[in-house]
């Protein structure tokens, strides 16, 4: 029998970032803290996430087939905590945040220090209770080169 | 059109760890310095590894379709320097380093502050250079707690 105390204390060691990813299908906009990422080819340039099924974001994802990655500086931990829940979005604002639209037309937020703005190409469903969702980046933008926020700053623990 | 620039330094923000992951079939046995990995579901536990699709960890994953994710500690930068390329072993030992069989027989570092061991769920070509391998994980151990390895402590880059 796998020793589950290990398996999540294990699990824990690996080092996440915390983003926020922004997603659109029509005029419905949301956003979710997303720390289950990583780059996962070169050429083309693809990103990979771990996305759990049930949710408002993973349905935009579906319908929309856009996101962006916000990456946030490591002293913007609040704005990742708005978005632990589904959040209120007006044209301009999303969870009180002013955005703008990327050339998908997907939110992208002022504040983050950088953003990578991708179309999905593949949603897998692994058997688990997140996808994989594998998106080619189209767009990307570099605000300022800050130290990243990751879980470890923040304290929060995503994963186990 | 994309600011390549821009795409590489944002790429560049999302935050990783280093591991070596160790693959075996039959009786071959390789491992690579490992830093697009992701835990990709809670129940079941399953991570995700962005594998480079030539080479022969890829080879050995693709047939023995079992690996271990070896979490080091952030002291431990040479270990994974060792796996920069294809290493040497012997039923002991691998580029020199000790190790055990798990419970799939895949190869774990003594040297290891943590490891994770999965068999291979899935292995999906995404059309990049490299392919996204999920794991289901049937087996971990945790022996100190340490802060780990990331790409920051090292200097080293894998992405953009």
């Amino acid at each position: 029998m796998m020793d589950e105390k290990a398996r999540r204390a294990a699990l824990r060691k690996i080092p996440y970032g915390v983003t926020v990813v922004t997603v659109r299908a029509g005029d419905r906009v949301n956003g979710f803290a997303g720390s289950w990422v990583s780059q996962c080819s070169f050429s083309p340039p693809m990103i990979m996430l771990g996305v759990k099924r049930a949710g408002l974001s993973y349905e935009l994802l579906d319908q929309g087939r856009i996101f962006v990655l916000n990456v946030l500086g490591k002293d913007q931990a609040e704005i990742a905590e708005k978005f632990f829940h589904p959040v209120e979005y007006t044209d301009s604002q999303i969870a009180g945040l002013a955005y703008s639209r990327g050339v998908t037309g997907a939110p992208i937020l002022k504040d983050a220090a950088a953003y990578v703005e991708c179309e999905v190409e593949r949603i897998f469903n692994i058997g688990g209770d997140h996808d994989v969702v594998v998106g080619r980046v189209v767009d990307a933008g570099f605000d300022r080169d800050e130290e990243p926020l990751t879980l470890a700053n923040t304290g929060w623990q995503y994963g186990g």
